[in-house]
């Protein structure tokens, strides 16, 4: 959907004219109270369920949407029942106005001067874009990670709006480890020679090598130690197998050049966990414990792990904007909607009338439940309606775009009972 | 001291000969049996106490060894009792033969083709220079992280040549996520242009920006997210100050070149924690609860934990060598003496007869106290004299190089009651 009125931005700045991907399903009903609106974290996009067909009506291989567990008819959050709208947020490179596509007012790729969105920005585009499609009122937003920022701050932008707000894994800011994490990332991919000062498009070239670095940190703190030694533990590579260097996805399968941000984001999240399960083939667990055949080499891969983060670096810096990288981290960085009130999170979540729904996950180690529990005392220091599911799950942060029975059914029962009409 | 006999490594390759760096502190008693060899972990040295002075007799700024705050006259390892010895590790970038000197056979800096070393490569270097001191039996080995496990490996390479081993806030081996660590610091430097293949000597550059991040990754793992919380929390930069990106060290104080490299590491280790306490101004904490006056930039320094690590990484590119990096890294993940044993650390440990002293700490989440655990669970079975303290303490893996009075009272006291002779 095109946007032809500027949207004025938490910075100072505007962005004069702008496009928002969006997907729906399910019917919107009569009275316009069913819509749900799903808010993406880091490097998701508006495809959040369902799949896509080709030209002879066959389903695309890994076109399911990153969310299509949780969504769609019969499951948790039901499309039979409700109007689900999934949308691209400003920056992204995944359809809507982004670094990667052309400032109307230079006609040249923004690149690095796309202007630096807030998750408030966000939710003020995501208001525009119900403005026009007729619906007033939520009966729920709903996301995980950054994207539970964005339901979170739906609740206070525009409290009259949302009935109903679900945040998974998220927290009411980051943490000073949170922010550090952040910034290694972005400064491996600022420091990429072929970087140029975020106009790298004009050069032809794309800062690869410091996407790769900064999805392999990002894939660290994604996971739980537990589940890297279950999956990995200390399983070398098969030494028979082919290079984890030459398993890149097919070139250009993946690949958005600017101009070209395509639709079609890849379920990389979900993909994530396949991944896991069977991208990397391992060697006999009896092998692993014999006294080690290392290849003493400080550059070839030697462990599973390894060649794991290798491939989800390659496969990242395949499709993924670095510009879009640093603008989302920074917009975690900066959410904290407390430090308008003298860091007082119950003050700041006063103006929250909606329902809440909040879920995290024992082994989440970047959004700790810890930080969950925060945003539930607050907001039951205002005598909010707050249901709180705090999921036993080994997957880490990981877990909340995982099909675990127990947190499917606590998203399924909170629709049924609160939020369904 | 050099060693002329080649040096078989357990990759198969050897060392034709090569230098090893020492400090040593207090006598050797008549009968040689007061001799305490401390080994360090991965980015430290030999100077492991004490102070240079200059050429008038002053005490050069920063010159304290790493663990100044353990050994000396006085301290718990009391040098007015016992004969220590700091020995640099073969590979290293502070005087012992290492990527940064010439290879004898082949009249060019090493670079990349210093071999890949060990742990047990380094306790038999370690050993040679014993011989060479005419020392047999170690009162004790003792070191912290990557150091503690060269202390235990020396009770199962030479159990007849160590009484105690003091193993601090170290590991049976890595686990999946603590190489993935590694991995991802490795290859930052290995894909920044300026590495070369390990061979950028020859081109006048230095890998810096690979350096960089690796130091900046580390040092989130250093640090306990407790502790980043309470000295930089959310803090932004003071915008009245000068930029962090200009406050590096004096340009070529602690810069090493090939061939020159000098026996005088930095202090960095402690200096981290002293970075902690004062390097950075920060804000006054009213100011930064309120709406926070963000630069809304992706590039420049908004957060005060930000302007912290990059200082930390600049100051590290400086002096650090890239394949030492490498190789100190490797050896970290190679290590583990149960792989022989099918995995069963209590078999592998029952090779070693010395008295133990386990030291952890609550915070530390690189090698958390179970992994230590481990190790004396794996004693126990063994019927070894085993002492351990997990010490409450919020530094999270640093705190092994901090002045906390507990566990220098535990370190004392085992000295005192079971290494004195």
């Amino acid at each position: 959907m095109h946007f032809a009125k500027a949207l004025p931005l938490r910075s100072g700045a505007s962005i004069r004219a702008y496009d928002l991907s969006f997907e729906t399903y399910g019917q919107l009903n009569a009275d316009k109270s069913n819509a749900v609106l799903i808010c993406h974290a880091l490097n998701a996009s508006h495809h959040v369920a369902g799949v896509y067909l080709d030209k002879s009506g066959q389903i695309l291989a890994k076109s399911e949407g990153w969310w299509d567990t949780m969504i769609g008819p019969g499951k948790p959050v039901d499309t039979e029942q409700f109007f689900v709208i999934g949308v691209n947020n400003l920056g992204s490179c995944f359809g809507s106005t982004g670094p990667m596509q052309t400032n109307p007012d230079t006609h040249e790729v923004y690149g690095a001067d796309f202007p630096v969105v807030t998750v408030q920005d966000w939710v003020d585009a995501q208001a525009r874009l119900l403005d026009a499609l007729g619906i007033k009122t939520l009966a729920a937003v709903m996301g995980g990670s950054l994207g539970g920022m964005q339901a979170l701050s739906w609740t206070l932008q525009y409290p009259q709006r949302v009935r109903h707000a679900i945040v998974v894994a998220s927290a009411p800011n980051l943490t000073a480890e949170n922010i550090a994490f952040n910034e290694v990332a972005r400064r491996a991919i600022v420091t990429d020679p072929d970087f140029h000062g975020g106009h790298f498009y004009r050069h032809g070239v794309l800062p690869k090598r410091g996407l790769r670095i900064a999805r392999m940190i990002g894939h660290i703190t994604y996971l739980s130690d537990d589940v890297m030694n279950e999956k990995f533990g200390r399983r070398l590579r098969a030494p028979t197998l082919p290079a984890a260097r030459g398993s890149l996805p097919p070139e250009g399968a993946l690949r958005l050049r600017p101009g070209e941000a395509g639709s079609a984001a890849p379920a990389w999240e979900r993909g994530d966990s396949s991944a896991l399960a069977g991208a990397v083939p391992t060697l006999p667990a009896a092998r692993a414990s014999l006294a080690a055949p290392f290849k003493f080499s400080t550059q070839d891969v030697e462990f599973e792990i390894e060649s794991y983060l290798r491939y989800q670096g390659d496969k990242f810096a395949e499709y993924f904007d670095a510009n879009t990288y640093l603008l989302t981290t920074r917009a975690l960085d900066y959410f904290d909607p407390a430090s308008e009130f003298g860091g007082n999170l119950s003050r700041a979540l006063a103006e929250a009338s909606a329902g809440f729904l909040l879920v995290s996950f024992t082994t989440d180690w970047r959004f700790a439940p810890s930080r969950s529990r925060e945003i539930v005392k607050a907001l039951l220091d205002n005598q909010r309606d707050v249901s709180y599911a705090e999921i036993d799950a080994p997957h880490g942060h990981d877990a909340f775009l995982l099909d675990d029975p127990r947190y499917m059914g606590v998203v399924r029962s909170y629709f049924q009972s609160k939020v369904a009409p």
